[in-house]
């Protein structure tokens, strides 16, 4: 096996014990003579994982029965339409702030498609390179709810403190960043986020949400898109992506076993830091896009002085072992994402890589 | 490894080469350094998963571009909602053939949440022993569609020929009975399956629908609940399932191996047979559920005198390395699930097991 740092910005990088406990079991699980991926989700052993997992992720925030977590299908796209759905009543507005233009752009549309949603921040003007300040927020006086996208894998920016939102419900999208420093998450009243990026594989969407919430739901919403249906049936309503949950489960372990969230805010700030030197020490030749307070400590993305050069830097790369460096589709130029999974050796690698690249190239 | 046959209704045993090569590369997919779990869904090698697994889709059902076939999330339960949400408009109603107190029951109540929808033909009364007879049928003269499920896991019934419908739009819940027979596709508008019982993992939903249709969906809908959105990315408008589209098209490459839906066909009629014929040959001991015209080639369903004896069965089986067995918790009873992956010699040591329980205990 050819040894490769894989900077894909999701599906990412699993933590390798996670991984190898998933191969070395998937044909009998725990001597059940079955793969885990042939197991009833009624079974004793997968209620166990789905019960384990729920806890885990409690555990790791900190929460008790004042919260529930559960795990949905659809990805943050189906909960950009779930929330409204389930919590955008016709007599209310609710207020979106804009970081990016897809996932929070997209989290809009999908929210104005169902009811009233108006924009009360947004950075687009700025290209999206920083989040906003507080003073530019326009929160209305009564909303639904705030919704945010913590985390801008696109962009590469991410919120440092939250929005002050008073009294007001925050909702906030955390697929790029959930679970990889300290979270209050009781400042929020429901967080969403695919599993793809921190947590484990896609197919799996994480919500955390206030228990009180469940009651409020719309009741004309299909029962499937209901969060007090899923929340009644410990997500067991439907059949679930069994093995999904089963490897999130992993990766929470392995959070836990790694020190939990205080310790990989600290390794993912170190990972971070070494890269963001490397573009600040470059001169020019590197150029970051997020303004220094609100670069994401997940997404790190550059341009280089020309496109040829940013095609040059991404096929040697992958050459030397780096993968999935190129930035989005829409936006081009560099992306490097390093999530919980991503060593600081991967880290340290890369910047030697931009020194090199620079070296020769600048 | 204890060897054991599992009867599981769904997660169910899949096709132990599927599982074999899932494992061989489940930490370096085809050289590349990385599991297929840690691959971006943008990334050529998972393009052509998704591009190989919708071929192979229609190639086993003859399709041609008439059909477009979409991996989407949420299961069967899912597509409840999203069938009415998109082909149900206010002006029309939907006509749905109830043959289970669960499936076809829940498929109706949900589209009455979105719009209107009548029973057009139920066996409700007598215990859904068995699917209606053409006669039975009271279809609406214009019906946005026609709703049926093809194979009722819980009562162990499963359509042999299809209800004619005239000119009207046939849509099928096919999750557990989908590539275990030839079938017909160009008969229906739309058939969705989980991909769970004869497919694949769960956390898949094969959609397969008339490329016609795609144009007809209502424009109000969030977009991610539109197949037209999907259609139009190729399933990848947002982050599919990867690993569990990777290992549907591992289990489709095994039913072409196989032989096709032909080969396919014949071998499960001839397991669940054995199956049938010792509950046939029990005298009264094993009583099975569906009348026989009805009787379902997936899912074996039968009772025993008492409770206690079933109860005694079932935990006898799971010590003779038979797992799975106890019948769905709405109905009790013993329930065999036989799909694609169960082998012949499973039905056999399940038949004999039958026949020396009832010596023992008849």
């Amino acid at each position: 096996m050819t040894h490769v740092y894989n900077f894909n910005a999701g599906p990412a990088v699993l933590p390798p014990p996670a991984l190898a406990q998933a191969q070395a079991e998937l044909l009998d699980y725990h001597g059940r003579g079955m793969s885990i991926l042939e197991m009833s989700h009624r079974s004793a052993d997968f209620e166990t994982i789905n019960t384990e997992a729920e806890a885990r992720v409690k555990r790791l925030l900190g929460l008790d029965d004042e919260y529930r977590v559960l795990f949905l299908q659809g990805g943050a796209s189906l909960q950009f339409a779930m929330v409204p759905m389930n919590f955008l009543p016709p007599d209310r507005v609710a207020d979106y702030i804009l970081t990016d233009g897809s996932w929070s752009e997209r989290a809009y549309e999908e929210a104005r498609l169902i009811g009233e949603a108006r924009i009360a921040g947004s950075t687009r003007e700025e290209n999206y390179r920083r989040v906003p300040e507080q003073h530019q927020l326009d929160l209305s006086p009564d909303p639904a709810y705030v919704h945010i996208t913590s985390n801008n894998t696109i962009y590469g920016t991410q919120w440092h403190s939250w929005p002050d939102v008073g009294e007001r419900m925050l909702v906030a999208d955390m697929s790029s960043d959930i679970l990889s420093r300290p979270l209050d998450a009781r400042r929020f009243g429901l967080i969403y986020a695919g599993a793809q990026k921190n947590m484990g594989p896609s197919g799996v969407t994480v919500v955390i949400l206030r228990t009180s919430l469940l009651s409020q739901g719309a009741k004309t919403v299909p029962t499937i898109l209901r969060y007090a249906t899923h929340a009644k049936n410990n997500s067991l309503y439907n059949t679930p992506p069994t093995f999904g949950v089963y490897l999130l489960n992993l990766v929470l372990e392995w959070i836990e076993a790694s020190g939990g969230l205080a310790e990989l805010g600290q390794r993912n700030q170190a990972k971070a830091q070494v890269v963001y030197d490397a573009i600040d020490r470059s001169g020019d030749f590197y150029r970051g896009h997020a303004e220094p307070t609100s670069r994401s400590l997940m997404n790190v993305t550059f341009r280089l002085p020309e496109e040829a050069l940013e095609k040059q830097f991404v096929k040697e790369a992958t050459a030397a072992g780096m993968v999935g460096l190129g930035g989005h589709r829409s936006v081009g130029g560099i992306r490097a994402s390093l999530y919980n999974a991503m060593s600081l050796e991967g880290c340290q690698a890369l910047a030697s890589f931009m020194d090199e690249f620079l070296r020769q190239n600048g």
